[in-house]
């Protein structure tokens, strides 16, 4: 009996290829720019796609199932986003990292943000959601603190940096971006160099080289 | 013509006083906590207040226009809460602000900051929430903007800071505080020792005393 769901399982699951997945990911992605997240319907994901809503379904059962594999996808993006950000010195890769993060990550970041946002203020009622974000979060916080904790052991930063909390303020601040963006319509380049200023004056130490003009 | 329907307005309007007023907003603020933003109906607001859902309908067509209404009753409420911060001088007003708007601003405030993150995210889509989720953010500013320009006047804070940009790091990096709160849980006190030795090392002049231990 176990071994029969299994099967039904693995049939289910590995009967959808990689493109298939990747083609019904940027459906969704479309879709939300399209309509965001509180209209969406899995109609405007096929719409999207090359799929028909039957077989969306076949996939996956509701929306939220769809939503939640578009959050895993989503932080398997980032993690590729997170690895392809390279540096010389850790003072280089902290402010790679910056810039990577303060860049529009999508072609249509205005609606795929509000869209997140929209995502992520449903965390609290819908199961799963807060878990995938937090998970998302905790990559870049994660990768953050590293090289945080990269240039205060090469001595480049503040001895007195702590890496974790280094992390949690640059990345709430970028949350802050993301959602002024949204809201009011913020820009990015409104805290750039007071973000690059503090970089300079409070993690970089003062006897290493100025990383900004 | 136009004057009797100037006369209706004025009839319409006039006749809901402040009690009646203060009363639909307290209750459209409970039932944003209890039901958030996007399962709201005027039924849930009329059952956390004294009147009929007619009644709210007589005050207030649609529930945008209470919505919008409520809006303003938070940046009436802003203004109050900013005005009570006061401070010796610049610094110590510019701390005052900080842990003022770091400090939870409603009974009910994981609740109530989830239903304003879900109509910040609608900002884009509904008329009339942008303009006025942007006076709010506006008000904020223009008081961090003002305390710290008169940090730099009084010679407290450092001479090259730029009041504008210094308000908008601080305002994102608060709005990021409020977002990571609703979407993963984080609490203001993650971020607050990172800012106080920001204020401490950015903001107040190297010759003025240092505000934190």
């Amino acid at each position: 009996m176990a071994s029969e769901r299994l099967t039904d399982w693995s049939v289910k699951f590995l009967s959808m290829d990689e493109s298939v997945s990747e083609d019904i990911m940027c459906a969704t992605h479309r879709a939300l720019c399209e309509h965001g997240y509180a209209a969406l319907t899995m109609q405007d994901i096929a719409d999207e796609s090359s799929k028909s809503k039957a077989s969306l379904h076949y996939h996956y059962d509701t929306k939220r199932d769809l939503l939640l594999a578009f959050l895993d996808n989503l932080g398997e993006r980032m993690t590729e986003r997170l690895a392809a950000v390279d540096g010389e010195t850790p003072t280089d890769e902290f402010l790679a990292l910056l810039e990577e993060l303060l860049s529009p990550s999508t072609e249509r970041y205005p609606e795929f943000h509000t869209a997140l946002l929209e995502i992520k203020a449903q965390a609290p009622y819908v199961d799963g959601f807060r878990e995938r974000i937090a998970d998302i979060d905790a990559l870049v916080h994660e990768r953050l603190r590293a090289v945080v904790a990269a240039g205060v052991e090469a001595g480049e930063f503040r001895a007195d940096l702590d890496p974790e909390e280094t992390a949690t303020f640059v990345l709430t601040l970028l949350n802050g971006v993301r959602t002024r963006h949204v809201a009011v319509g913020g820009s990015p380049d409104d805290v750039e160099g007071t973000l690059l200023r503090y970089v300079e004056d409070q993690v970089v130490a003062a006897e290493a080289e100025a990383p900004v003009e």
